[in-house]
């Protein structure tokens, strides 16, 4: 079993580890495997929308640690949720939504459970790591669980026609599923009309493009680099998918 | 049992690997953990003051490979600590020297055993990381090691007002311990004088606060923003702690 | 049995963690270790070289995950080769052929399996990671290979007289293997001669110099300070040795 880790603490940065110290002493033998600790900072909206596409990535019997937690500290609940045999912990600000809105078979809890020493700003390390190590090493923490119909915070399960997501190579994710759109669907950003292609070898070098990447996202690109940077593209911007004729 | 590294190596540069490949090969099992491979670079001050801070959070029995080592290939003493239960293993320049000034039981070692390669530029790969190794598997290797009174360089166990690290956020970082600061202290830095919040949630949005982080230190942070940017703060910038009234 | 992951998908991105996730699945218990994942992007042959210089690192049974695949999507093939013992998964576009040119005992595949479900641009994930972890698991796919006399896009076993990669340090790797260079050869980079010092601390603070790192490569550092930024250097630029006298 392993657990999958989704936050915006900074790969970089010094809080990823305590997580996985508490991981490790809660779950011995768990394996935990960081999925992104990039995820855009402080934003729930673009975080639930890559991690609803990146958890179908996902063994069916995940555990998933997802926490973008601006409001840590408030009044938000603390939240497990089980999504189509995926268990999922995290706040209750809308970051599990767009996963739940998309699931089949869901259930609900807010974590009632209380550590003895919760930090005001860290409840990553001190209530929802504990409560994923329990879960993933196989002793769920029902006692400590209060059932509910559902979260509080529901962003839906739309698509989302934002940027939600610029990774190393320039390349900028949008909240629209790449299912949905015809082929023959023009992505418009900024006044620039992008077309399709299946790949960057197919397009002459310098040429921005969507395309459907690897997690189901439509995606503008450009072959040989940074569309993000040639097209002025950041996370939030709109994007209007335009059928041709 | 795990090891957690500290360095300032680069989380996304090519030397942590090599020291875990090195890990993996004298103790097979024994799980590494990334606790901070972006502390500041070359900056010992700074980084033992971190680590004293993150020390705190680990399991009474872990070992903690240490390497902030601007002086590899010079005069300085490669070093061996047990502070309360805890080894560490780098370099006695200083970095373990806060560590070891607060603790209450400690024990003190130079490390007599040279590997028969050893770089002149990566100790960290060559001699710290098997040392580590070998204590961490449970193989203490005492013939290797000569018990010293104490640390080579010591910079006290005192609190540092500097401030030590920024975080990805923004959110700077002090090496003033929390507990030690009155809630009505200010702090001041580039003549900004900041007051304390609990949370990032109690202040108006914009606002700058200092708050005792979730490793104990006094932070600067900013309520929605990157506080570092907005008031123009660097690793090294003296912080002063005023008590109003 | 270790997996070692070298790729220029970005340490911080969200492709490393869907590779780990094959990885667990396809042979779980088997540990990864990332060597470095931001590797120059889209660069084939500073990647051959620098994995060149890392593979010498590395336990002789090890198995690399080897991927810097600008060609994805296209026709390049996938390979799988053999070099002295050890096992390397990647393109077959010239990434692997300088550790093959400079291997005594080699033996290459082209990968003729295809997975259920293929994505266009991320064969990282669904081609090379379940090779890889058979491997590494102890179940050979010979089945799923074709054995050929070599691979398809050679680069040589000569040394590379460029810069090669920049570390976060700011010290600049050549593609030069400092066994071959004799110690009063300077290094010459736009403009600047650059003398030998065994380690920073030889030389006086602000000054250029090249050493041997400790992967073998000659490089160009600056003892207390970025050499990269200092002297304009960046991944590409030729590097002349001139030898005195």
């Amino acid at each position: 079993m392993s657990i999958f880790l989704f936050s915006d603490f900074g790969a970089g940065d010094l809080y990823v580890g305590q997580v996985k110290a508490v991981l490790g002493r809660c779950a011995p033998g768990v394996t935990s495997i960081d999925l992104l600790h990039d995820a855009p900072a402080f934003n729930v909206r673009a975080g639930a929308h890559l991690l609803a596409a990146l958890a179908g990535q996902l063994p069916p019997d995940s555990v998933v640690f997802a926490v973008v937690d601006p409001g840590v500290g408030g009044s938000r609940k603390a939240a497990v949720m089980e999504a189509d045999g995926r268990y999922f912990v995290g706040p209750d600000n809308g970051l599990l939504s767009v996963v739940a809105a998309r699931g089949l078979q869901r259930r609900f809890w807010h974590i009632a459970w209380r550590p003895d020493r919760l930090s005001d700003s860290f409840h990553g390390r001190d209530l929802f790591a504990p409560v994923a190590a329990w879960i993933a090493g196989g002793a769920f923490p029902g006692p400590k669980l209060a059932p509910v119909p559902g979260l509080d915070v529901d962003l839906g399960g739309e698509d989302l026609a934002e940027i939600i997501y610029i990774d190393h190579y320039g390349n900028a994710m949008t909240g629209l599923q790449g299912s949905t759109l015809a082929r023959d669907a023009r992505l418009v950003s900024a006044h620039r009309h992008l077309e399709y292609a299946r790949v960057f070898s197919e397009v002459p070098g310098g040429q921005a493009f969507w395309h459907e990447n690897s997690i189901g996202l439509a995606e503008i690109a450009l072959n040989g680099g940074s569309a993000a940077r040639e097209l002025g593209l950041e996370v939030g911007q709109h994007i209007m998918a335009v059928v041709s004729g």
